[in-house]
């Protein structure tokens, strides 16, 4: 008689095992994922199976009631105390007596894969570089004395086929009295070395630990820091929290920090402390709200910008200041938390730091190359991560280039002469009447437009305040859509363009789009300053994207990606309208959200792609605009709107733009071209 | 034409090269121990050869003038800056022009030789864990953006063939400032993995560091801890230093210090805090006397019995006090210092602890069999550490067995009535004729026997104040011998001895040696529980040899090994006498001084001699005398002086043992056999 045919669903894994084999072994030998973390002792309950009767043609078997042996008392024990859903079993109990076809429930898989939550999501395949382990350590015996943790060692050998181990002091310290608490059965959580180095004990709890294991996922911002505490058994995002970068204080920007650090001796160890000092607050809080006991928190990755990096590490960033802009170092790091002082999670925490692709192009840009994956796209990406600088990347699956470009926080709405911050009150949409040249807009925290006659009473509560990002790219943009600003971006008089709302300022003219000056309230007014920093940030930009379309020998891309917080905001007729981006069709401009952070996540919840993004930054092509003279010819011809001399043939297709010229001195705008 | 033949000696190694070749370059490619830390630029002098000319008929060479090339501009500039011993060359820089013999000079040995002080001493071959290397590493390009770390690693990989290495922050830190300090030269100390795991940067200095490399061999014992401060570089012993373990304010012996950490809750933390404190001032004092920079303390090496090995790390020994004796950890361990708060020396200094061999037989008998290598034997030799407690090893190269016996404090003199530790004016040696029954004795300090007419004046200074461990042991087995004392341990009154030197003290009697107290000092007497407190340790310390020789299948040993500082100064005859040790002929009876203290001398200086002891350890069979009815029914048998039962032939050939009883009673002194 041949042995019984055992079919898993849905990997659709299959193979004859002998009657009495239990579910799990048959599982293990296939290869097929189900999880355990007591190893087949019937007390963790990770390997629930769902078995299915009947016939099923599409397989070829049919299944008899008695297919998986009946309930044992260990799997009895667990349904009294616990319960298991109807019609689940405990792979680890249930035998093998006839042919079977079992489904494996995601919840059961050790690789299930999470589903990201912005729309153009990808999965994560969750694999965790910490994981749970329950063992059995043998007793301590005169006769042949070896020590607890020897014993320990060998039974996550025999038990989990676990073989370089290390542990350190604070845990060999407590390791006597856990193993004695836990009657010689505990559970350990041990990180995983992706270079195939030695395992390391995290943490050891006596019994089974059914706690969880959490990590954090932290993008380290110049201006913001924002973590996601994950569950890294099941990948779910517990909590998510931001808070305000404290290196505000030493400078806005990222040169300006480091020259607080040249200006200052013991300035660097000051951004240091502080930083380190908001990351635990943040860890605190997060725990806090997901309810965990941080000491449950064994891991955290980093992405972040060289000056960042440098200055979490407490690396002085001195030389990031000056050319040739040298990294202490730029590959990845794997380090224990207590090393940058991070008190606040498991004091054994493992800390992962995304490795930097070059002195300007951080572990920010390297995350978000683990996102986006533009080593994998068959399309000629570009990506953008916009912020205080932009990260840009441009390739395909055969090359893969990237750069820096100093934007300025322009595109943050700072240095505007009404720009705020993204809050409520902030006007973040504006759409200009071509005829009436009148304004209409949309503020953060209210619904509706303002043209809306609800409005007033709706954004009493917050009053208008000011232009976030978003709402100054569009103004901008809406001004030369209307024809109230020409292409070398000068604002016209009310003469010139027949609206009262262009008002003198000085020597030049300002767009008013709000006068909230009656009720007490700001005149919200966009500035040739404005048009100027926009112009100088936007240049920049496409400058960057230039150079790098150059280095590929391109003139067009497939496809544009805008990353970070900002880029989901960013309205893609109007980043074209700008020329922030070289022309692509209105549908190929796409937003990624915060991609540095999910790389973070990724990294997170994924060891795999640890090795993985180390040997894709080793194959970017790293470009230095701050040494490049071409960088200097495409964004003084960037600096037109939308541009002195690229054509922008997929935008005239939807937009036309008023051919106007409002310079009437003979004076060139681009004297102000200086950066 | 045949390529110049090269000999090198004292290696005999020789080969033949083509003209120009360097001889550093011949001397690695014929695999000639030839030291270099810069790698052959010239400049840290490490390679010094020299050559020898003319008629070698023993190698059947003659070697011209011109064997090698003349002095070049580099070589030349080192001769005027710092200057060459006469007839040296450098190496790196001397190229072969002809047949030629070199010489190696025993300091431009990697591997030199380090004799060992003690009389029976082997050589310590010189291969520590922590070695210089000297680096030109590659300055920072913009187009190839890579960390200043990252090319450091290629500059060690190209030009030291070290692939796999770590650093940590505090490193990273201030590899830039040093790079650019050492114009992109620098030396690194490397601390090399014995399991092959990556290398470590220990420390980093700009340019060439001359200054040496140092670490500290570190024997903890329970009551004192002694430390040799070496020279990593030549293997000198620079400077020894010892101080008492402050530990014993918390108790006097190893079980009263478990107990202090069973009743008092932290009490651990208090002893372990107390010795890494005194380790401070140990390296701080050390560093002084060697007149070094503690920073460049690189290393050091612990061996120490298991309660004090817990008590180091951190551990609550509380396990080690009951059965089964379980040790939290018994293989070594490699860790950084910063782990032991061992803030004295180099931040980065790494630790090396010597596996322990069971929950009785600690790293300190783990480092006596790496010095005294019973493994590797002929004949079957049995080594005994005298301490507090006793470590024993027996064996030869086919298996070596060890155990632990709880000799008590005795044989250091203490609770004794008139005992004290060795320090100037305590009794060391004893005789006592056997006619007169009058003592005659040397004290520490004094260069003569007390009937010396010169004694009086040269004992002024000190004065006579007590008796110390090898004292004491002579004192008894000269008081057996002169008849004063029965073979059950009773000292026999005036009346049965003739000598009123017998005085009675309560129900038993004392033994006068000296009294000073017409003076103002002391009466120092051999009492009755003196006897008493001598049996019990001489007896666990044969019961505990005898075990091991039962297990052995054998009832002689060829030879003992006395070890421990103690052991360096008991004599051969009294401790055979004493029935301390099993009877062998006297000259088999050998010295090895502090074997321990040796063990760690070698584990600091020789890397491999670390995989050699953890290998040895795992092949020892371990005897836990604790368990063992056996070891109670020899320790009985023991009491006797020299022993009840076995027959000690070689002792009668050298002296007869008066056969006197003074057991007037009808009392068994066995009673007092309890422990």
């Amino acid at each position: 008689m041949t042995d019984p045919l055992v079919i898993f669903t849905p990997s659709g894994k299959r193979g004859r095992f002998p009657v009495g084999t239990p579910v799990l072994t048959a599982a293990r030998q296939l290869g097929v994922d189900l999880d355990s973390v007591c190893g087949g002792r019937g007390i963790c309950s990770k390997c629930q199976i769902t078995p299915s009767y009947g016939e099923f043609p599409k397989h070829g078997v049919t299944v008899a009631d008695t297919a998986l042996s009946d309930w044992n008392s260990v799997e009895q024990r667990y349904q009294d105390k616990r319960g298991l859903k109807s019609g689940r079993r405990l792979g680890c109990q249930a035998t093998i007596q006839g042919d079977v076809v079992i489904d494996v429930p995601p919840e059961s898989q050790v690789h299930k894969q999470v589903i990201r939550k912005a729309a153009t999501a990808r999965a994560i395949t969750m694999d965790p570089a910490t994981r749970l382990y329950f063992i059995e350590v043998a007793q301590p015996d005169m006769h042949t004395p070896t020590g607890d943790f020897e014993r320990l060692k060998r039974a996550l050998r025999d038990q989990w086929q676990i073989e370089d181990l290390r542990a350190d002091l604070t845990i060999l310290s407590k390791l006597q009295p856990t193993l004695r608490k836990g009657n010689w059965q505990v559970t350990v959580a041990l990180h995983h070395d992706h270079h195939k180095g030695p395992a390391r004990i995290t943490e050891i709890w006596p019994g089974l630990h059914e706690n969880g294991l959490y990590g954090l996922a932290i993008d380290l911002g110049s201006t913001t820091i924002a973590a996601h505490l994950c569950d890294l058994q099941t990948g779910e995002v517990i909590a998510s929290s931001g808070l305000m970068n404290p290196q505000i204080r030493f400078g806005e920007d990222l040169m300006s920090r480091v020259s607080y650090a040249m200006m200052n001796p013991g300035g660097d160890r000051e951004m240091t402390a502080a930083v380190r000092s908001a990351l635990n607050d943040l860890a605190t809080s997060l725990a806090q709200e997901a309810q965990i006991d941080p000491a449950l928190l064994v891991e955290a990755t980093f992405v972040c910008n060289p000056v960042m990096h440098h200055l979490l590490l407490g690396i002085d960033p001195v030389e990031l200041g000056q050319a040739p802009f040298a990294l202490a170092t730029s590959d990845s790091l794997s380090l224990p938390a207590s090393q940058l002082d991070l008190t606040a999670l498991n004091p054994r925490a493992q800390i992962y730091v995304l490795p930097c692709i070059a002195g300007h192009v951080g572990a920010d840009a390297a995350a978000v190359a683990l996102s986006e994956e533009p080593n994998k796209s068959k399309d000629l990406a570009l990506i953008v991560d916009v912020g205080t600088n932009a990260e840009i990347l441009l390739g395909n699956e055969t090359r893969v280039l990237a750069c820096s470009s100093p934007t300025g926080p322009a595109f943050e709405g700072a240095q505007i002469s009404s720009g705020q911050r993204a809050a409520p009150g902030a006007i973040e949409r504006i759409e200009i009447d071509p005829i009436t040249k009148d304004p209409r807009f949309r503020i953060i925290g209210v619904d509706m437009w303002s043209d809306d006659p609800a409005f007033a009473a709706a954004a009493a509560a917050t009053g208008i305040t000011g232009i976030c990002g978003s709402g100054i790219i569009e103004a901008v943009a809406e001004l030369r859509m209307a024809g109230l600003l020409d292409p070398s971006g000068l604002i016209g008089s009310a003469e010139q363009t027949g609206t009262p709302r262009c008002i003198p300022q000085g020597r030049t003219h300002a767009y008013v789009i709000w006068d909230g000056t009656a009720e007490g309230g700001p005149l919200i007014t966009v500035t040739q300053g404005d048009i100027r920093a926009i112009q100088l940030a936007k240049s920049a930009l496409y400058a960057g994207a230039r150079l790098l379309m150059d280095e590929m020998g391109v003139d067009k891309v497939d496809r544009v990606v805008l990353a970070g917080a900002f880029g989901a905001h960013i309205s893609a007729k109007h980043a074209l309208v700008l020329g922030m981006i070289p022309d692509v069709p209105l549908d190929r401009v796409q937003s990624a959200g915060n991609a540095a952070g999910t790389g973070a996540r990724i990294a997170l919840c994924n060891i795999a792609a640890r090795a993985e993004i180390e040997q894709t930054v080793h194959q970017i092509t790293k470009i230095e605009t701050a040494i490049e003279p071409r960088f200097q010819e495409h964004f003084v011809a960037a600096n037109a709107i939308p541009h002195a001399t690229d054509p922008f043939p997929e935008l005239s297709q939807i937009v036309t733009l008023p051919q106007v010229s409002f310079n009437t001195k003979g004076q060139e705008p681009g004297r102000r071209r200086r950066r």
